[in-house]
């Protein structure tokens, strides 16, 4: 399973990380027509928005009619977040959403109080419900996150152990449940990965999780994110979550700890793997323009460096 | 030569490369502050200013003063550019500079001609007589770089056959003018470079030189810029030039061929090595506390990460 794939497929959180991050809305046609030019440059899955509490997110409460405006099309899921049966209830609704099981599990209990109200154990045990919510709708389960795998502000280091002791929770829940989870991401959801911890971690999920297809959820918070993702494409890693123009930092939150930061760029992985004869079914002329039409919409500079540089095919051609 | 090394030296080329890139020009207060801020994280190298036309580039008309503000100390040398007999000249008579014998070699026959107003074979045989100047001055040659051995924006890919032949005339200059040479850097200076080209061309280095330290000097134009340096690291290259904060990019280049981009942020990259546990001998801390001081100098948001998120360590320690 080791050595670099030739084929790796990368899945777009942006709409989603980038506008709910915002502390102010975006009309809904620009919103919309960055999905479509994201689905235009060959995303195959495109995450574009959240069914959560319109009070505590209003930059997500018209998630239906976003969908609702998207045309469908043959090579393209467009999926949703939701953290509650209602949530997932109104998701249901909209026939747009392609609908995938996702289970979640932490790392870290203290971020897991901190985002759930509960510790990383009990939510653990939560996830028994969602198999069922799952079940009883048909619905296959596709992924399992691990957040906070390599790390998290709040608790400091997750040694390997604790990480263990998760894919154990995890391997132990689907045996009881009778059910298969074809895809385990590791997330670095606070930016504590190094390219040695990928590698090693990964390797805890090969040996967990045997037959389990590894993704990586990396975000750039200090600056090695896209490093991270390279050991791991060199680890055979072949399966990523990113975000277009590296939407989802938020240059707001100043130094504090907890800062936000942006998942991996998009189209700068891309341009990675392209250079480096990787497949990625994605267009990298198109997902520049997609990127261009996000900092345009968001309206200041964004992090994504290609998309400011340009590639360098044209300059090939050139010369 | 391979292997991950245990030790590895960055040189800061921030103070000069960030404020000889801006449209306008610093108090010399603060550009001195950052350089001592640099030295008091243990920068064992810094570039400070360049010696070059007050009438071209005005923010370096006061390079000889912002050298005379600088306290000496050990273990800290404070180099220059310079790029004529008359700047060599006026960096020779100002105490504080740590004069360097650099010789300077272009891949790209179109960017030497762009930069130089000569191909680059005939710059390259113009470095003959810079081996001159330096012995007449009882200087030692120092380094050389091969500036875009990688590509070049106006005339393309560069193929591994020319940067050969660079190396080639570089090794016949130096057994001709009987001199040494111990470090060669690779320069990637447009952002043409990837893991897979930076393991093949730091090979081709060992085999046309062998002896030579090699050294890469990365900008970030693409945002692999990082993952460059870690390929490297991990093919045994332990001499890295950047840039504090990421300084030297440009955010008003816009999206058009030669848009500049800055070094790798030299914070980042020793958050990198430190997190695999290679010494840098630069104190993390005291590195982002000087990256901060530089945007507050520069005055708007610059590209490090790090900086704006924290490090790792603090946060270990509370836990």
């Amino acid at each position: 399973m080791s050595g670099r794939p030739k084929v790796v497929e990368i899945h777009e959180e942006g709409p989603r990380e980038g506008f709910q991050i915002e502390p102010r809305s975006f009309p809904l046609a620009d919103r919309a027509a960055l999905v479509e030019a994201l689905a235009d440059a060959g995303c195959s899955q495109i995450q574009v928005a959240s069914f959560v509490s319109p009070r505590h997110v209003p930059q997500m409460a018209d998630a239906a009619e976003l969908f609702g405006t998207l045309r469908k099309r043959p090579g393209t899921r467009y999926t949703a977040l939701w953290l509650n049966a209602a949530g997932f209830d109104r998701a249901r609704a909209v026939p747009q959403v392609d609908l995938a099981g996702t289970l979640y599990f932490y790392a870290s209990d203290a971020f897991s109080r901190q985002n759930n109200g509960q510790g990383a154990a009990a939510f653990a045990e939560s996830q028994r419900l969602w198999i069922q919510r799952y079940r009883e709708a048909g619905l296959a389960i596709e992924s399992a996150y691990v957040m906070t795998a390599f790390g998290c502000n709040l608790e400091g280091a997750i040694d390997e152990r604790r990480l263990v002791e998760v894919l154990d929770f995890v391997s132990g829940l689907l045996r009881d449940e009778g059910v298969d989870c074809p895809r385990l991401y590791l997330a670095d959801t606070v930016g504590w990965a190094n390219p040695l911890a990928v590698r090693r971690r990964v390797d805890l999920v090969r040996k967990g999780l045997p037959g389990v297809r590894v993704g990586l959820h990396l975000h750039d918070t200090r600056g090695i994110g896209m490093t991270n993702a390279f050991a791991a494409l060199e680890h055979g890693v072949d399966l990523f979550d990113a975000s277009v123009a590296g939407l989802g930092g938020c240059p707001f939150s100043g130094h504090a700890q907890g800062s936000a930061a942006g998942n991996i760029c998009t189209e700068d992985l891309a341009f990675l793997c392209h250079e480096m004869g990787i497949a990625t079914g994605l267009d990298l002329e198109k997902l520049v323009d997609a990127a261009r039409l996000a900092e345009r919409i968001i309206g200041r500079r964004l992090d994504g460096k290609l998309m400011h540089a340009g590639t360098l095919d044209a300059l090939r051609r050139r010369s």
